[in-house]
């Protein structure tokens, strides 16, 4: 006998998570045609996870619950927004404005489920774990790659430095110290090529 | 020691799949705002597969495989184009446009990872495995979803008939019966509702 009330939140969810592809970021398509949304930003990790776990700090690790993460670390971002790396500003309160969030969208789903979503995306911010800071290796890299590859657009755009992208590559290490070498080289030819302000 | 050709290979294929982000379904976003793409499509699908898998025929399948599979199946279409699961005519070479597609695509990744991911991709068309079947029922409810959910945007504009929509539902039955179930009461309502023509 199937519980139609669970199955009606499941669909809920499903259905209401499907603003996140209207969450736009400020990452460039690699064509420049226009921003990429968070949907997207989402599923391209996804694949990233699949394609260099050899080069994860622990390549033993889980890495379903690394794709189970990377799915639905954007979520929160439905009702709190995307918060640019490099905005000052919009950190002050981000992790309020996502916590709030998180209590809202999460706890649409059958309790079991939430607690489950909940504590994927909890693993994620916390980067407790070598799936989390995995997942967080590759949330570092992905944009880089685009911004380096559109000729430093939202660089440029948002007068980021080059001290500024370091930084924020910085976490990197932790879960991949290879990508976060290779993402390091493309800083420093980023700067070479006037992509981005030393 | 790094290997930098085969790092090379990986990143110029997670550049080249950008352009799944380009690829134009026929489906609406549930904001009927505008269509949406096949790589927010395959997020979907993924986030469905992880909150869906109770209902799988076989719930003790590997999802760890049915993700995968969902993140890479639509791959194809960046050369292939999206072929509308109700346009007769451009059934008719789909086939071989997109065997053609996985040839070029696929074989941008080092060997070993073109292998797997082709295997993924052979394994999603020829829906054999509890994986594949799975797979291909959340790839049969997702647009069905946005459909009726749309109050059947995309079935009015191309004028499509109810006995087209089951007979599309049909494969799911295979790969989850709770689901297919689901997905006909919603095609039935459709029609009582006026989204979809009898």
């Amino acid at each position: 006998m199937i519980d139609t009330e669970r199955l009606d939140r499941q669909i809920g969810f499903i259905l209401e998570i499907d603003k996140l592809k209207r969450v736009f970021r400020r990452t460039w398509l690699l064509d420049k045609s226009r921003l990429e949304n968070d949907a997207e930003h989402s599923w391209h990790l996804a694949v990233m996870a699949v394609l260099l776990l050899e080069y994860a700090e622990e390549p033993r690790l889980d890495l379903l619950r690394v794709l189970k993460m990377v799915l639905v670390h954007d979520l929160v971002e439905i009702d709190a927004g995307d918060t640019y790396a490099y905005d000052a500003q919009g950190a002050l309160d981000q992790q309020q404005r996502e916590r709030a969030a998180a209590e809202r969208i999460f706890s649409l789903l059958p309790p079991d489920q939430a607690v489950e979503i909940r504590g994927l995306w909890d693993e994620f911010e916390a980067r407790g774990t070598p799936e989390a800071r995995y997942a967080a290796a590759l949330d570092r890299l992905q944009p880089l790659l685009h911004n380096y590859h559109t000729q430093g657009k939202a660089w440029l755009q948002h007068a980021v430095c080059s001290a500024q992208v370091f930084r924020r590559n910085a976490p990197a290490a932790d879960g991949s110290p290879i990508l976060h070498e290779y993402a390091e080289g493309l800083i420093r030819r980023a700067v070479e090529k006037g992509y981005l302000a030393e």
